[in-house]
């Protein structure tokens, strides 16, 4: 049994005393211990290697004490397993070198084995459990094919991903097969996390938002929807769609255990938006960790105020951002923990 | 008399046969003539020369006969006006040598005397309007103080525009100084324009969406609703906060002949949480003039039925894309004109 099961809880939607916590990005460039590890190995090294992602995995629960940990790893290890490579250059991102432009190039992505290519992030789980030794639970997750078709078409980051959508406005089929393809993938891949032990799953659809709210009825939603139809009757699925507010009312009726919302939805526009009834999880603005601790604290009480203590769950509204010094980050979670 | 007074009577709320329609950044890279200018005159140069604003500003005119020109300048001429020097680095962007970071640095920026500093753009102003002879109403615009801020502070194009807040968040006095500075400025900078013969005026809020409501509500709204306050009774005021959703109810109450939606928020979204009454301008997704004509004309036609022909201002939900063929923006113009 986990001993701090409070996130457990909240994705129930049962009662707590005091609201859990956890941050996006949490075990990230923000702590000296990750950049000394950075320093050390190449990032897909660090993905790639269960013990050092295991540590990873880690550190933020030894030092912050969130009461949830995330798998160290990244959302485009499964386009790598489908064979299209992905680089990671720093200053720049991520990086694929072929990306993919055509229905052929579609063709040519493999629905891989899992075990088989993805077997280093089954370890990983293990591994972190192991070490965990059932401290809190352990949070696996996925991008949403939509974001992936993102990445693996525009190439690499982008503000505006205007490839990757002419690509989908222009090629449909091939957009929508290849949609398919990761989503198939995504669903052995997360059910061989749960397998392997993860207590729960999210979901990142970090490009939803840059959809019309019709275009992401087409080209987004209704893969993350298949993925939650197969995962929800066997493990808690958390759904985080930066910039999605225009899609909480789908999202709210979707089965998901919880949903992500980003800090331009306030706690009210979300619970309207989202039908009052799913647990949400987020929304302190990452930048507002800069801010004096006093006013962190008192920012988080307020947070938890307006969203209520049951039914919730700390969080950013997005990846904790890598200048946050660490005495802000355990400001945040100890402001929740100190909560009544 | 303006001859196709279309633009002007839907900012007054007046019945029209078919909505009028502009494009941000209709007088950008994705005209051929545009580029071959490009070549010749550096950014600012074509900015600062009024014969070369003139050409610009008339090129969509000529070529895509949209209902309404927009002057070709740049929301960052403002900061060079009051002394923080900005650069405009091709595949770049904005580049500010000595960014603003502490409350000497604001102590030193001017209230520029706006007929000195920026007397080219009133030039440009009344050479445009010459060439148009009433052909269509010439829009004037600048950027939210907010906005000018994020550049002034973080130094060059951000997706997060992290040290811009932190330095709110952390020297806030120092922040609504500058705030304030830039909020003088663009009012008399706005008044001068209208003086030169503007028709509108439009206030850019692009990187409004980067804060949350409450945030919004300390550092960007307030001194938007100023410069409205200073304009509203000399001429229209369209305000477009990109991403800004969250504060259509404030800006519904404004004051803004009408107000610029970004298309992640439906028409029916829009509607309601401006209030209803106020004209709406946007939101095609420049990325969908990605798509084959046909899509596009029927696409528009969709969006004229749900907002509605009346109190209704056709336009995309941002800029025009660079790299989007000028028959596809030509479609989208005729597209309305053959709205019944």
């Amino acid at each position: 049994m986990i001993k701090n099961d409070l996130f457990l809880k909240a994705l129930k939607g049962e009662t707590v005393k005091r609201p859990p916590v956890w941050m996006m990005r949490q075990a990230g460039r923000y702590l000296p211990d990750f950049m000394a590890l950075k320093k050390k190995y190449d990032f897909f090294t660090r993905c790639q290697t269960p013990d050092l992602a295991t540590q990873i995995t880690m550190m933020p629960i030894d030092q912050i004490e969130p009461d949830a940990a995330i798998l160290f790893s990244d959302i485009l290890v499964v386009l790598q397993a489908m064979q299209i490579p992905v680089e990671m250059i720093d200053g720049v991102g991520p990086w694929i070198p072929n990306p993919i432009r055509s229905q052929a190039d579609v063709d040519k992505a493999i629905i891989p084995n899992i075990y088989e290519h993805l077997g280093y992030v089954m370890d990983a789980v293990k591994m972190s459990q192991q070490e965990l030794s059932n401290r809190v639970p352990l949070i696996g997750f996925a991008g949403s094919p939509w974001t992936l078709l993102c990445y693996a078409v525009q190439g690499k980051g982008s503000k505006t991903f205007d490839v990757a959508k002419a690509f989908c406005f222009s090629q449909p089929k091939a957009a929508h097969d290849l949609l398919q393809k990761i989503t198939h993938t995504t669903i052995a891949y997360l059910k061989g996390k749960v397998k392997s032990g993860v207590n729960a799953i999210q979901i990142f659809d970090s490009w939803g938002g840059i959809l019309s709210p019709e275009d992401y009825q087409i080209f987004s939603w209704p893969y993350i929807q298949k993925i939650i139809d197969e995962l929800k009757d066997e493990i808690p699925v958390i759904v985080f769609g930066k910039g999605c507010w225009f899609a909480l009312n789908e999202m709210g009726k979707s089965g998901a255990s919880a949903l992500g919302v980003d800090w331009t939805c306030s706690a009210r526009n979300a619970r309207y938006l989202s039908g009052g009834q799913v647990t949400l999880q987020g929304n302190f603005d990452p930048s507002r960790l800069l801010s004096p601790i006093p006013e962190i604290t008192e920012a988080v009480w307020k947070m938890i105020n307006e969203f209520g203590k049951d039914r919730y769950i700390v969080n950013l509204g997005h990846g904790i951002l890598p200048n946050i010094p660490v005495d802000k980050a355990k400001a945040f979670v100890d402001a929740v923990k100190s909560y009544y």
